[in-house]
């Protein structure tokens, strides 16, 4: 599926744009390919785009003083990502996005979002749902790291996104879960 | 203050609405007060409202198998409050929210938000910024919790909301750290 088409489907499943809204909402995006281990957001920097995945994964992350990666979200097909924190706020980026795989991406500046939320009102209702669902999904995940364990959480994922596990290395998702590596090993071989 | 004032100076921060249109979307608000101790939402509950609080403080929370307490959020005055998760997916409620003081809400239910978004556009220009801070502090808060140790998330807590600390038991703010009510106490004696 081309990339407008790919994005259209994805804005239909929440928002009622014409055809004619749609090609002028479409025309602010710009696609961008990105080769494996090639980064669009890094710590520090200024942070001016979202962008939606089109094809491969991307992980948000950042490094702590003791060296150690921690993975806030990966990024699939239909998910968009940046630095929230950095982009609603004006501030510099406090983590890192980068790719696993060779990834397609349609990136869309934070001025033509408001500009866009602002001329079309079915936009601004995507924007908002899209947001409700992250929500969801981030106090869930809050949630889970408080209460459970790391075999529960390695589950949790394992159910939520199945194809993560060809996609990603093992020590990444180890990360993600805030485990060694070894524990992962142990857990993923009792499966 | 009003309540009605409280409210409408809350809403003139994100979103333009004329006075007009303020007073409609007022209208379908409902006053609640609510003693100490009583409860908002109860786990495996429908939910059908948000709440925003002009006065007192709430906890939002849930209880484990081994019954341990987790507290996901509290809620102060000018804050919104409910079980997103499920009031966003028509679900039972997986978490409680109770009163830790006396509290007064004021009730929006979630067929007048979304038909408040539908027939007001700075209505729903309202609601995607509110959901986009919510998302952002949500998203510190799990950074947060991955890599920071209880001091830290402790200090943080006493930087961010100093006036807690005068309004919440100790016991709770060990339950919102996830520490014990030992460690909370050689924290506090410290700083």
């Amino acid at each position: 599926m081309e990339a407008k088409e790919i994005l259209k489907e994805h804005i239909a499943k929440t928002a009622s744009l014409t055809d004619e809204q749609f090609d002028y909402f479409y025309s602010h995006f710009k696609l961008l390919t990105y080769k494996k281990g090639q980064t669009l957001v890094t710590e520090g920097d200024k942070v001016d785009c979202e962008y939606f995945v089109l094809s491969g994964c991307l992980k948000a992350f950042f490094i702590n003083d003791d060296i150690k990666m921690y993975i806030l979200q990966f990024a699939m097909p239909t998910w968009w990502t940046s630095d929230y924190n950095a982009l609603y706020s004006n501030a510099r980026a406090t983590i890192n996005i980068d790719c696993i795989t060779d990834v397609e991406v349609l990136c869309l500046s934070s001025a033509d979002r408001e500009k866009l939320c602002d001329e079309i009102h079915q936009v601004e209702h995507f924007f908002r749902w899209r947001t409700n669902r992250g929500y969801v999904a981030s106090q869930k995940r809050l949630l889970s790291f408080m209460n459970n364990d790391a075999k529960k959480r390695y589950e949790e994922l394992l159910a939520l996104y199945p194809q993560l596990y060809n996609l990603v290395p093992k020590h990444l998702i180890a990360a993600y879960l805030g485990i060694s590596r070894e524990t992962l090993s142990r857990l993923y071989s009792a499966h």
